[in-house]
């Protein structure tokens, strides 16, 4: 029964993927405006769905974090509905060609771009990644089918049907907005079976999530893993930049995941660095757990475990190294790191290029907070969440990330002989 | 024994690959240049190898195309050198920065392109494939670990070992080339089981290795899963074009992934298009198996089956359709075809533009035969095979597509107020 109606989503979804591929960016800008008036037209009954599932939350005893996730009202409401406009205002990526190159035979060779087809996108109890999704998944030219947490059921299917229907209405084609309404925990392995019929499979949520998704799919997973960045502070860096830049990608906001886990501070400036630095945090509220040499020089700090340098606390905690030379702050970063976002504080443009090189992850940033780590302040307009992956796409997931390149070949008639 | 034998091959190509990301173009050079010498000089192991394989895959009764997969000889380690040879005078693709681009707030951020760390080729009976592979993994910066057929065991011992040696002795971290010395079958599902030491699968081979190592692997695969080409020629085509080109790609080499196995043509130019070059086909030996309007033009053609169009044949038979529509044609090709090569005979402009936006694969062409799918092709280089995915990398797959981009971003104290 569930397998058959996901099984039909993806059956109605691969052929209005096939038109949607070809629908100008100006009918597609003006269905998204279209459903972006939907939803906003139409926030009275998602505002009331949402309250039944925030009810049926409380009652299951769901922690306030949790609920806090799942609360709508109307200002949420109304940035769902700004986050779909901004959409729509963004470049389209479909179709662009990326430089053509004349081969000596006159064939003329280059890459188009074009919509991966059918993306699923799994999450948790938001119900604004339901239009944050579809927004820009169609865009991007690909039909989408959406499979929420189910806590959060009454609100998506409302915002769902609200999204379809507008966009049907402005001309897209039916079935490029599929939504599971169930709360079958089947729905998600059928979903992640589909093969040949989805392209792409998007989890967004815990790390269990992911885990689960990225075992059981048959389909490419793009995901995001976890967040465990590393800032360090190198020899002869300027200590007050330093600080700004460490206090900022601790404090400002802990529970993301471009957010510093773990300091790393050069023997030789952890002395002038390490005592006023770790005040401030403290200050802040942001517990301290070092290695030996961090407590050395501030007694009253909690010693880290080897566990620690594996957390991604997503808290106001925060693990403090001190290391002995460049390369071992680059070998830390290599074990521990999640390859979302690392930062280098330094004035020695040597290393700060060896740092851009050597370290490998999504981002490497010199004298930056990796706070800055998103698709919105990387200028790539609105973003899926940031891949920690090797393969397709690494760092913020924006529109161009959802498309892939296909070759184009223009010729006069060209055949091949290949024993020249 | 044997899972251990594959995890301690992993353990030792990470730190490996961490260290090759950062070794120079020239160190590398040189290095696929000693290994190509020491190839060379060590012919006559490799043949002698070579011929303990042949004898086996003989008393075993492997068909003549097997045996002659396996077999080398003197011109074939020739070729094979040259090819080494051929990947070490590539441009190094690591390191590229594809543009960067400053924020208001004076960063400035770009793309840097990077290797993907450890890659496994799972590959069969061709001996040849394990120096090519290696090549084009260590000059995009990657580990490898090589796995190749049980009947190929002896010579691809020596020659991996004779590859290893001169890495090693010309300055590349030990580790880099590691081989899979067995022929348990066990070894492939523990080497796709590493998630987090290896970062890439590329099977070459049959469907059949293709679908397994896709069913099986918990790490991503970059496959080319078959290639079904379709050639389509347009109402108002040049015919004399049409028949060099279809020729071309069934004729020139049917075995290869980029022949023509199906061809389309418009209704209106079947009557004065189809006789004449079913005659020339069939004159070199080409069966035709076609749909009932072929058949009403050319009656002793045999009746294409609906398994017909679902056909790789790699052979010389050939399935032929009349189409009613330009539409019927792509309908065609998006129900059919695998995703790998799809050419237009037409002299419209409109169509052919139309057909390059709507047909979805790898490579889309105009007015060329389909069999210039192809790395060298396209002026890439050498290939590591032709990807029909859409996710990572489509179409031939050169050194770039061996490598991933990370973000870099340089600032000067930059930190973030999400509050703005």
């Amino acid at each position: 029964m569930i397998a058959q109606m996901v099984q039909e989503l993806a059956m109605a979804a691969r052929p209005a993927a096939r038109s949607l591929a070809v629908v100008s960016s100006e009918i597609k800008d003006r269905a998204l405006t279209a459903m972006a008036d939907m939803l906003w037209s139409g926030r009275a009954a998602i505002l009331s769905a949402n309250a039944l599932d925030l009810a049926d939350a409380k009652a299951e005893r769901h922690p306030p974090a949790f609920l806090d996730r799942l609360a709508l009202d109307e200002i949420r409401v109304e940035k769902m509905v700004a986050g779909v406009r901004h959409v729509a205002g963004l470049p389209d990526p479909v179709g662009e060609i990326t430089g053509m190159w004349r081969r000596p035979n006159g064939l003329l060779i280059g890459r188009m771009r074009v919509p991966l087809g059918v993306i699923g996108v799994i999450y948790e109890a938001r119900p604004g990644v339901t239009a944050d999704a579809a927004a820009l998944c169609l865009k991007s030219g690909n039909a989408v089918i959406l499979k929420g947490g189910r806590e959060a059921i009454r609100s998506n299917r409302v915002i769902s049907g609200l999204l379809a229907e507008a966009a049907a209405a402005a001309g897209l084609p039916k079935g490029c907005v599929g939504f599971i309404d169930s709360v079958d925990r089947e729905a998600v392995a059928h979903l992640l079976s589909l093969t040949g019929l989805v392209d792409l499979i998007i989890p967004r949520g815990g790390e269990e999530l992911i885990r689960t998704v990225q075992q059981t799919s048959a389909i490419p997973v793009l995901a995001h893993e976890k967040g465990l960045c590393h800032i360090y502070v190198d020899d002869g860096a300027d200590l007050t930049m330093a600080e700004e830049i460490a206090f900022n990608a601790k404090v400002e906001r802990p529970g993301v995941c471009n957010a510093m886990e773990t300091l790393l501070v050069h023997q030789r400036v952890a002395p002038d660095f390490l005592p006023a630095a770790i005040r401030r945090l403290r200050e802040s509220n942001v517990e301290v757990r070092g290695c030996p040499r961090t407590q050395a020089l501030i007694p009253d700090v909690a010693a880290a475990t080897e566990a620690d340098w594996d957390t991604e606390y997503l808290d106001l905690i925060l693990s403090v190294k001190v290391v002995s030379s460049f390369d071992e702050a680059v070998a830390h970063i290599a074990e521990h790191g999640s390859g979302l976002a690392e930062t280098i504080v330094t004035a020695d443009h040597a290393r700060a290029m060896r740092f851009l090189r050597e370290v490998d992850a999504g981002a490497v940033l010199v004298n930056a907070s990796t706070r800055f780590t998103d698709g919105g302040e990387f200028g790539m307009g609105a973003e899926m969440g940031i891949s920690t992956q090797k393969l397709h796409a690494r760092g913020p997931v924006g529109l161009t990330e959802l498309t892939c390149q296909k070759f184009i070949v223009l010729g006069d008639g060209q055949v091949r002989d290949s024993r020249k």
